[in-house]
């Protein structure tokens, strides 16, 4: 089965699982770990942030955040299809206790005129405006990846109002590699960021969250809460470390076969790409298919590829490193092929 | 000044005074208070509720509804201009822990497909959907007025996947009033209700919720956390009980004024109204108007009348028991006149 | 009856009956209400502080307090009899997100030593200590008065830490009274104290929060979020302001009527009273008599006295305004009689 | 450095290495992982539960639990020194908004009298009584054992006020080793048992709550919301499987450790052992020593040995995996030196 269904689904390779087997390790909590230590001075240092603290999974860096920037009864602005929002289980409400303001937005961009009047004025009635939350690359807009310029323009409003921002940069370095700059252009718009190890960079677990010092100090509390203290992480930080360190750069891959499908899902269907394809993410709408969502999944699946119905009326290919070029090049055929059946 | 900032702003008449002096009181906590009992029981049987709790204002009706209908991690189905969402501090998710599901709406009313396809399946990621929110008459929509089938309609969409509906219907009067029908007809349709009778009503202070027995026990302990629980609390709930029995007839006079209101302010300004005006509240946009929002505030107090900005580029009129029809043909005159000497 | 069960029960007289029905009055959330800005004015300059907020309860004022000091995740070191402990419903920690850290107590003083200690070092395992909580005067340790050179030394063990203190004092005027002191040589000694209106002073509803300027701006906030923003409030502000003005040196009656039941009980009873009955309030235990607290309850309701149970094994008698000194020889003569019948 | 500071410190050993390195995987979020299921499998029919659910550490399983068994505004009944309660930044509190009810203990077991009376009988004042609390072993009392017989009284009051317990067993192997039962008949007892696979059984990353197929459907939803959903976790799920299934059995020689550390600590030292050295932990009190806390930690540590300060005037020694007899009997020189050199 080739499977599209994510990029959350890779398999670590021998590498990987060497590094596991032979990592130097200690207790975390204490701040023993050697490993989990090297790796967060790392992410650190490649962000440009001043430290980085390590996180079982993305949306355990995004509560983490949220905990650390803002506090119950403030609002925070985002897009409506943020994964915060859609994902994490309310988690931001329940645990918290934000409100979450959502936008619309084109692709994860909202209207700068849109975030502006959002913002909510000094007034005994209205929550605090505590925080604006940025996704990159945007997971439901189609892996699209936010302009620099963007995100310049979203940092003069929130400092204007003295309002940090996070950014959910799960997918951070895919943007990087779209875009053809150092993360660090990216990630200095933004107060903290989190990003995931364990998607396209390929380790088995995994994210991180960068910010300062004092941020990162207390979020670590805040993880501890989480139940995110763990013992000797470095473990599992190892082949972290190492996707972080080698594994960045095969992501253009993943955008070339990415490319590669869109093609093919013009030439040879009637499914919609209503999105530029910038990285990893296909997402393709089956409003104007003779097939439904769920017809295509599982027509498919019975030739050999694994998607996921995404909304409604929508599919989502996501390319990932246990996809080859070869694999890629068998699901175009497959298109190709059930084209000429219903021909 | 002739005060049509909102039917909040009324004062308690002469007899309201008198029934305050004169009430029958003792000590709420414990259940003892008569006066907040017969008030309990009659807007209960008025509505056609089992129950019905005493509360200090509206808010704290829809906090202690949320917090008993529904468990943290949860979601919340409302409109994206809903009270509670834009109104109440953000304590919906501060205290009770829920996220709100936004979701756009036409005077109220937001499309039955749109409610369906928000209510989340199954799934780890999600939280599950935990209530349905409607506001009648709808604050923001322009005071209007859900029609009964409608309630009806997301009354089945509820039943089908058993979640509770609440109302909130600080102004549900208003909507039976400019119905036609007796308020149960409206209540029927939902498992709990909120309504004021500190607006339309003309009372000093307070709201009642109503629901089931069960409902309203749970909702009498939540009320106490919150820090309603009042004393000798009759003396409020005496002006409270007058209004419910006594000015309910007379809302279709805050309608009446309204209508020519609008029709003034049709006939001698540049100022557009997009709804119909079905109850007190008329919301008249400016972007049309040469004079901005602002301006329009200002020049109308010059002339003895107070209104609200309301939104970036719209005006609130809100009709109500201490503005008379004189108050109203004055104001109308004033309009005229504004209209001669802009020539 | 003679309604010795609470200082909650008392009933407002005439006077405050007519100033309910005669005051002046407006829109309490847009800060138009005179009588309610009048009554927080006063009791911000009686108290010392610099701000004053009213509120429907002493639990809102409470929890209004616990809000606006604290953050969710910190603890909160209290007695572990405190009122907010054992009688807010959780709130504390539902709503505000807080853990008690409870430590045993002698009439309200908790051991100093005891509080140095319980006050956290950093350490990710532990939450921080936000605020020391006092109840004073200390109703379940029978209405005790906390001296003033015990509330210098917490002031000068919470400032070498850096930690707020609140004061839950619903009766602070009882303390006063009894200490023979100005309430602000009480309140001096911390940043925030919550008294009621509606015990011994005798308004129908109501109670006060004091502090700073910013604190109360924020407080008024976290009201509004607990649904304790009222309209035409002036109703209820003026008893209460003239409960305030007219009724604090009365109180010194009830500490007689309580001292002359106190030795009642030890003459005619085989109850025992294990605290200085210092205010209103008698906590007498029910272990060394041969009835239980249920059959004291009954006998006494039987013979026209009402009194709660208040633990398993002890009975609180609170003296009160309604409570006159003939109502009190009758009480007495009630148990001398009981003691006779039982001879 | 031999270390006894805890048996959190223990690091994998090269079985567990190999077996991380050579995990069958897949993504858990998915439910796909192969190993975390046969973890999850294994654990469940060990403890005699219906379900087991893999977390990342105790903490992550305690909150899991309390999340799942109760609501916010509800109080739960533990011990004053649950780790819960000191050691998990007040999350209980922070993210359930449950009040802890902390009762004083010997060893860990509170008294059931003061049980029965600490659960909360109906009124609109307090919280409900929502869930009892147990820590077997119990770590501040020493690392004792909670008796099966107590398990017994604990459960028949739970089952007459239909309250759910819980029972933090991050231990309960030791508990079960030092009692010479199948964990089952301690598990029996309760309805929900956390425990860890990276104390003494020496996996590196890792604990499991245990319960009904409901209660843990459940349980992954709060884990999800609280970050602890990973993908590729048959990597750490891997040694923790070979823990459980192959390392309970030398639990006991860390008992035998520890008792001979303890008898050495009694014969060399000033030091004071409270309690029964029944498992791997010794707490041993320094008010009876020349020496305070900080000195001994200091002294030993100098002497190559490490343990912690665990209260002002408490040391605590816990044997484990990586601290061999070798080990102890030079840590018993150690003190045995100390001794001569004193004089």
């Amino acid at each position: 089965m080739i499977d599209l269904r994510s990029d959350t689904v890779t398999k670590p390779d021998d590498t990987m699982r060497r590094l596991m087997a032979e990592a130097e390790v200690g207790d975390d909590v204490f701040r023993e770990d050697p490993t989990v230590n090297k790796l967060e001075a790392y992410a650190a240092e490649l962000l440009g942030k001043e430290a980085a603290l390590f996180t079982t999974s993305g949306t355990q860096g995004n509560q983490a955040a949220l905990l650390t920037h803002a506090v119950p009864g403030q609002e925070v602005i985002m897009d409506e299809e943020a994964h915060v929002f859609v994902y994490e289980g309310a988690a931001i409400s329940a645990f918290a206790g934000l409100q979450s303001r959502t936008l619309p937005h084109q692709h994860g961009q909202m209207n700068l005129e849109t975030i502006k009047n959002a913002i909510r004025p000094e007034d005994v009635h209205y929550p605090e405006t505590g925080l604006i939350w940025l996704e990159n690359t945007h997971n439901r807009g189609g892996g699209t990846v936010l302009p620099i310029t963007y995100l310049q323009e979203v940092r003069r409003i929130a400092d204007e109002h003295h309002i940090p921002v996070h950014m959910d940069g799960a997918r951070i370095f895919n943007a990087a590699s779209s875009l053809g700059v150092d993360v660090k252009e990216i990630a200095r718009n933004v107060d903290s960021v989190q990003f995931c190890l364990s998607k396209g960079l390929g380790a088995p677990v995994g994210s991180m969250l960068a910010g300062t010092e004092k941020f990162i100090h207390t979020a670590r509390r805040k993880r501890k809460m989480l139940g995110g203290g763990m013992r000797q992480a470095g473990v599992i930080a190892a082949p972290g470390l190492y996707a972080l360190q080698h594994r960045r750069n095969r992501l253009k891959e993943d955008h070339e076969h990415a490319e590669m499908l869109a093609e093919a899902i013009h030439s040879y269907t009637d499914l919609t790409i209503r999105h530029e394809v910038e990285t990893n993410i296909i997402v393709a709408d089956t409003d104007t298919s003779s097939r439904s969502a769920a017809e295509w999944v599982r027509t498919l699946s019975e030739h050999g590829t694994a998607i996921i119905q995404y909304k409604p009326q929508a599919l989502r290919f996501t390319t990932n490193a246990d996809v080859s070029r070869t694999d890629i090049n068998e699901v175009i055929s497959t298109l190709q092929k059930l084209q000429e059946e219903n021909g």
